[in-house]
């Protein structure tokens, strides 16, 4: 499969890196306005390179796109691509408007099997592991789903501004994967905190607690906080009534200390996600061509994306309410890409 | 100091064992209706046995009153004890009832440095350990803290019906411990669920999910539920800029299994919390006797006890409502017992 | 059951502590030739006091004896109870000199079901747990057995210098465990450490691997040494074709710390003896008087006693030698002991 | 860097997938006598073919030689690279026969710097991580190295038969990680076990406990066994005045069980070498690359590779006769490799 990245940046490069792992796909194309950046990588990886993003589309010799973009070019690309008839693998989040998101997937329609969104953290092995087991019912009907999930430390005041806030921007993996768990999500309690006084001057928040209640009577809890002395935080437990399985941190080795005064210490936690995902980014792509050479519809789709933001949304009304908040449902519109 | 004990039932057991282990005390009067209940505990203990609960605080030879009967009686044997000049170390709840925790708050006045609640997991070695290291300052100011605390089973539904709910009979420990670590809170949120249908015709839950927002902007999150397979799950994690301090489970040895298939595994959780808390309960009827014999007042004080009731009361509204519920202050009638 | 008990050091004193904690036995009277000693602990715990020994064996109401005194006057004691009719739980080792040991065991004769030996490891509740599920066939037959076994820091030169060296003061325990798993012991090898020269001039090693091999094949690994910086190193695992128990170290609290460049780290292990074993030594002497009540054979047995010693020595003439050594068989005099 | 590979069997093609992966070397020749096996792996990677091993050495354009050969082969693979001019990384181990090891050494003589000897697990992340820190100081000078080292299952019995014994074959790894920490060694003990009948019938054993003792006088212990039920058990432990350090085995991922009888149980551990060791493997050929792109002289040395075949001739010959045996000396003719 020929693939097209757009996109040069620090994840660009992830995906450039987890192509060329593959023996089913090739870069062939890489594209990014900004001078010499698209060079650069694509030069790495022997492909092309264009400072024109256009010229993806126009290329028929490329079967699918990844988008690598920021945000705000997200919608137009998944549609061009979709358009010029390619696949396309995109980041998350879709967009952080929720309107947005619903165009893009009702104009996407009934080609929203060519659409896979880059929730990389379902194709981490042990939280795959986990829904392995749940699904074949080690532990019975999940009941609570536990998720830790705290970033090393917080991005430059720049970035957050233009993020969207704490849930579309951090969170939105956390309520994907309480999604990936827990199916469809009636109500969202949030319960936000501000413990670093420059994030209310952004409006927005550097910690909080939500929680989202599933259609089935199970609840998930996830506690974030933008940063974290030892490293990159993320645990998941999901428990039922026959037992809890729980995903721990990772250490770069399995190295252990026992010395004076302490026992047991290994090193800080794998630090930052290029380093904690890395393989799950190889099993994402992966996921990603097996499908389109297969024809059939990648997971996590668009309507994963869409529905995660409006889990955000849902966060964000609640956070600031105090009350629970049932999450915006699929306008008919947009329903028929619902895969 | 000679002690009386009111209740000889399975808690009175482990409060008779613990003044039988101080070097410090003496049992020398058990106080129970049940016709033989009482007789039995004194007698494996050399102390005088009566059905008349009214005997302990006629005896003068009594310095101090353990009060371990039904919750119902609680207030009345609380007030009695100190009318008759005697320290007391009530089981918890001070009641079910916040109006009457308030009456017994302020007819107990000035004298509330004699009463001590029994919110035993204060003392148990690892959250005590904890608590003394956050506030040492070794994770900097406490920001989020998460409490998973799960019950083995649900206690028999004659039980349950009668106990005030899950917020007020389970989760009021939880909610003690929070306020032990976050001081006042500001705000509650629960999410209740009802994963047996039986605790729907009770109009109670048997799980759920409360967070509460301290005056310092800290978090806690408690996470119950009324069974889990592995045991007592009695975990705890303090959460702050410098790191995370947090409390394992116990198991009954150190010994792990290696065989095929599986590494790591270790025997269930200790279970149920006579055993898990053996050494807390201890440790707790020490830290009495030691304060009485100073002349200074017990923590957890009477007061403690008044508001881990009156945040139970917040969580029950808003698993009801769904909204944000501020606890009820303390009345100015019953502040002068406020230690 | 009533104790007279022989030493009131720090092992004695251990020893009126279990005593007082059961409920079928009474400390009625504790002797130590030391000014003072007996006194003091007799009163803490409301026992008579003597400064003779012989006032001991002279006491017709007293039932039973611990012998906690300086290893020379094991023998003499254990005769002198056991010729006055009474059970004896004499500490480890039974003495330095195995010839001395021996006369023991012939002196003893067919009372040798009236003698316990003090190896507290037995009773402790990992070990205990993984030599009962090895027993229940749990990993197969086992093949190898690891113990690792470190003190926290060495004793002082003056009791080495009187000790009979590391192996028959320290490995001793060890060995005795490994006979505990392996039963009989057919050839021993030690490789000696002297890390520290001030052992070269008392003749001593401050550290040591002892192989032993048993009539089944099966080895044991033995890893010592007298000194550790995290605490009272006490690891055993057993090997079968079906998996393996390991015992893993203790520490105070399941507090972990996660922290800048640090995760999973625990306190130092338990230390020392006192502390790691305080429950071995109450099971130990529940054991001794189950064992005499019921008139059964305690274990371990004056006979575990004599072999742990004898495999001492081979250890010994292996250090010396680099070479594989068998152990002292029983002498035929002796044999009739062996129960 | 053109690299030739001889061997296209399992661990012929961990390493031209090494080669692959790497962005310093390319694999341009495959030579396996064994017709198509060469073809198969080549045409994989990109690179020729051929079933004559001497195409390797006439190959002008072949900078470098991987020999991945059966051990009958290498000493000649080795002198023909050598003679050809040609850096070489060649499989452990060097010969089975030490007198042939040391004519090798003898007539590579100054070339040596241009020979790595492949024991891989020297560059495992925490072996490595390890000896970083042990030379660092953390632990205060090694006295005490414990490798526990246990295969899944045992080979075939046709392999096991050429392979030179248990010592030459298996241990000869954990005798070269006691080296890399540990320095010259004086004396070897081992303790062999013959737990599999059949193993007696080859004259070989599947089990082994051997201690080596350093000049320094710090003491390794080696536990081997054919056979391990929860997989492939590599541990090590380095302990010191000031430490210890120890690599606990991986897993699969982090997840975790917690149920009813059971908790912390996790997969099982990593199964077999190729997966436990694959990053090992690739960081080998990294520093072999390295080291002959900078004229450097890679470690481990042919050197290496015959003292950990001295000190497997040393255990073959204490486990026949009990007795510590000393290793053979380097021959003067030899050690002018001696690097």
């Amino acid at each position: 499969m020929r693939i097209a990245l757009i996109g040069a940046g620090r994840i660009g490069a992830v995906h450039a890196r987890s192509i060329a792992a593959s023996p089913d796909a090739e870069l062939v194309l890489v594209a990014d306005p900004v001078d010499g950046a698209a060079a650069r990588l694509a030069s790495a990886h022997g492909a092309a390179a264009t400072t024109e993003v256009g010229d993806v589309f126009a290329d028929d010799t490329v079967d699918a796109v990844v988008v690598a973009s920021p945000t705000a070019h997200h919608v137009e690309q998944i549609l061009a691509s979709v358009e010029a008839g390619k696949a396309v693998l995109a980041e998350k989040p879709v967009d952080l408007d929720l309107a947005r998101a619903d165009r893009c997937l009702a104009e996407v329609g009934d080609r929203a099997h060519r659409v896979m969104l880059g929730f990389n953290r379902r194709f981490d092995a042990g939280f795959a592991e986990i829904h392995r087991r749940v699904a074949a019912g080690e532990i019975g009907d999940l009941e609570q789903l536990t998720i830790i999930s705290r970033d090393p430390a917080a991005p430059p005041v720049g970035y957050l501004a233009g993020s969207g806030g704490i849930f579309r921007d951090m969170t939105i993996h956390d309520l994907d994967m309480a999604r990936f768990f827990l199916g469809d999500i009636v109500a969202v309690q949030a319960v936000p905190q501000r413990l670093d006084p420059a994030f209310a001057e952004i409006d927005d928040y550097d910690a909080a607690i939500v929680t989202l209640t599933a259609a089935s009577g199970a609840v998930a809890t996830i506690i974030n906080s933008r940063h974290c002395a030892a490293g990159y935080d993320q645990r998941l437990e999901a428990f039922g009534p026959r037992g809890a399985l729980r995903a721990e941190n990772h250490t770069a080795t399995s190295v252990v200390l026992d010395a004076a005064g302490t026992s047991g210490a290994r090193g800080p936690y794998l630090d930052f996600f290029l380093e904690r995902y890395a393989a799950a980014y190889t099993s994402e792509l992966a996921a990603f061509v097996a499908a389109v050479r297969e024809g059939s519809a990648p997971t996590p789709s668009l309507l994963d994306g869409r529905q995660a933001l409006a889990l955000a949304d849902a966060a964000t009304e609640s956070a600031r309410t105090g009350r629970s908040v049932a999450p915006a449902p699929v306008p008919s519109a947009a329903s028929s890409a619902a895969v």
